[in-house]
């Protein structure tokens, strides 16, 4: 089983406390890419983080990859979903992309701290219950024509490109019609209303964008059709969001333990730690948790050798339990440390906020219960639906 | 078991839906006292709900009440929980006041819409833990002097007088000493940052205050030291706390259903609702939420012949359930609906702020479970602790 890497881990820890945590309220408050931090990342390498080394990343493993975004997410949240988001897009360059795209984009990010974005929800489909992309890419002579809307269109105004996901000539079984185009920031026939405004994860801006007759160039596609879902990358989206889950919830537990042993209630003498009630909460808590990263570190370490189906499996695993047990966390949190516990002066109420809203990205908990369950009952399947694509059995 | 008043929950129906709900959105960004909806309940006469009728009010009964509230609540969780403490006052006074000071009081109320804060929360202290008050009033020839520091000091820029608890002479057995004093709003001596920005029930606007030689007249104090722990009224509080969040929940609830009614996500051809993994979680959110409401009703309709532990316990058990059940509902009406479930733009979002929030008042699900856990295991006492005070055995 290999392990993070202590010295990347040690890096994001000192960003998250130094860089993230301090700006992580204006951001939430201001519903506003996080730019600084993203800077801050960049000088760190971690921009890279998953760009590989020959391309000047840092090609970390998945352990050290999970515990960076955790450690992250714990400064804040926003930050490390919109770093996680783009490595993931990284992850698709280097597994689909031709040698002369990596080349094209990887020094982009490396060199001048780009950021590529992934634009997969559209307004009238649910990831959640089937993979279905509307958007349409056509080839032209002169290249591809996209048109369709995009929804949750995360990082719209901050990052260089952003990876669409297309229904080649807008087929409808993405096992052979899903089409990834990279997308300028700066091509014409994008439009936002900008309107986003939501519970949590404020930070990531991401607001619908229409495309109407945007023209991208011919070698602006990853990969053949229908590739996409079958190199095993897609499922790290999913094991990036547990690891942003466990990473707030820690975050809101400590904030707790700090809070709740230095608080002293009138007429006793003691600080509120010492009243084993609060004990049994904080270490229920603290176990379930203890849990929940312990799974996303397993699943972190095989997923290495896992073939897509245990990837899909290794994912919904991690997501499933980071997602019930950080909804819980969160909210306990806040009960436990009482009315302060709501202040937005405290770091308690965004957790909270934050958690509630990320876990919301696909799958959903239902979902992930199926694919656990059909494993347990011996049905497996990959993580996504497609009509045609991978399947084991 | 009596019915509540049908014509008066029809009144808070209307209210809630045409004046409440329209401007919840406003008071909740700018987290300001909702002085319109306080107005329109005024003309509805529900400022004077809990006031005699023989003083001009409605004089309802504890099960139309709780209708009221949980009907407000469903509009404007704020404006439900600044009448229902107004109201509280109003019991308050009707029981622990003299005749001259219900004739003094009571017009301002009904005729010109004035409203009465109640302000019991200090830093150093936790109600949920113990009731004391540290906040001293003390007599002097010319009436009383009134020194201490409250905490979440709701309506503090929005009601005309507030009734403060405070402690004779500092005194610390409450049984003995808790003195409610009524403070003008324009009293000299009182100071407060106006801090206020939390997670939900932001239109409550509860900074808090400090008092510094506030002085009040003669007959500004209710009743005797220690008397309002014994009149079965503080109890009231947590009943009405379980109305709003039942009626926060029904609200969410409702949204959900009219949401997942309408939304269509391709390829199907029908709506959300018709998926059985959907209707089972509408389906237990209802039952569980129909039992909470039941069990608030059934609290209301056994208030009047109750002592006061049986009140205290009818209170715990109704908001112990409506707390749990609430947080339940709202956190699931969001997973349920999906990404628009976190928009500020839909109620959901915010239900599960003041949800999260207003769950926060006292007594703590750690304390409502001691009462109802001492009353199955044969062993009662009233619902606040204090030194000396009612016990039943």
């Amino acid at each position: 089983m290999s392990r993070p890497d202590p010295a990347v881990l040690e890096t994001a820890a000192r960003l998250a406390r130094d860089e993230l945590a301090p700006r992580a309220v204006d951001y939430d408050r201001d519903a506003a890419n996080p730019v600084e931090s993203w800077r801050a990342l960049w000088r760190a390498g971690l921009l890279g983080a998953t760009v590989p080394r020959t391309h000047g990343g840092l090609g970390v493993d998945m352990p050290t990859y999970v515990g960076v975004i955790r450690t992250l997410a714990g400064g804040c949240a926003s930050t490390a979903m919109t770093l996680h988001m783009h490595s993931t897009v990284m992850r698709f360059l280097d597994t689909l992309g031709t040698e002369a795209q990596r080349r094209r984009y990887f020094p982009e990010v490396v060199a001048h701290g780009r950021l590529l974005g992934s634009w997969g929800s559209e307004p009238a489909v649910s990831l959640s219950r089937t993979l279905l992309m509307e958007t349409a890419i056509r080839e032209t002579d002169e290249g591809w024509v996209i048109d369709g809307v995009k929804h949750f269109c995360t990082m719209a105004l901050g990052a260089s490109y952003y990876m669409v996901w297309c229904a080649l000539d807008g087929g409808t079984d993405m096992g052979k019609a899903l089409l990834l185009s990279l997308v300028p920031a700066n091509a014409g026939g994008m439009s936002t209303d900008g309107a986003w405004d939501t519970l949590g994860m404020r930070g990531t801006y991401s607001p619908s964008v229409t495309f109407t007759g945007v023209r991208v160039a011919a070698d602006a596609t990853l990969g053949q059709p229908g590739s996409a879902v079958q190199v095993g990358v897609i499922e790290a989206f999913a094991l990036g969001y547990a690891a942003v889950y466990v990473g707030i919830a820690e975050a809101a537990l400590a904030f707790a333990v700090d809070f709740l042993r230095t608080r002293v209630v009138k007429p006793e003498n003691v600080s509120v730690a010492q009243d084993p009630t609060v004990q049994r909460h904080i270490g229920e808590l603290a176990v379930r948790l203890d849990a929940a990263r312990l799974v996303l570190e397993q699943s972190a370490a095989a997923w290495e050798g896992a073939d897509i189906v245990e990837r899909g499996l290794l994912a919904n695993r991690a997501k499933y339990l980071a997602s019930e047990v950080g909804l819980e966390v969160t909210s306990r949190v806040i009960q436990t440390v009482g009315g302060r516990g709501a202040y937005r002066a405290f770091p308690a109420e965004r957790a909270f906020r934050d958690m509630r809203t990320a876990t919301l990205m696909p799958p959903t908990a239902d979902r992930m219960l199926e694919t656990i369950g059909k494993s347990a009952l011996g049905l497996t399947e990959a993580m996504f639906r497609v009509s045609s694509g991978p399947r084991r059995d």
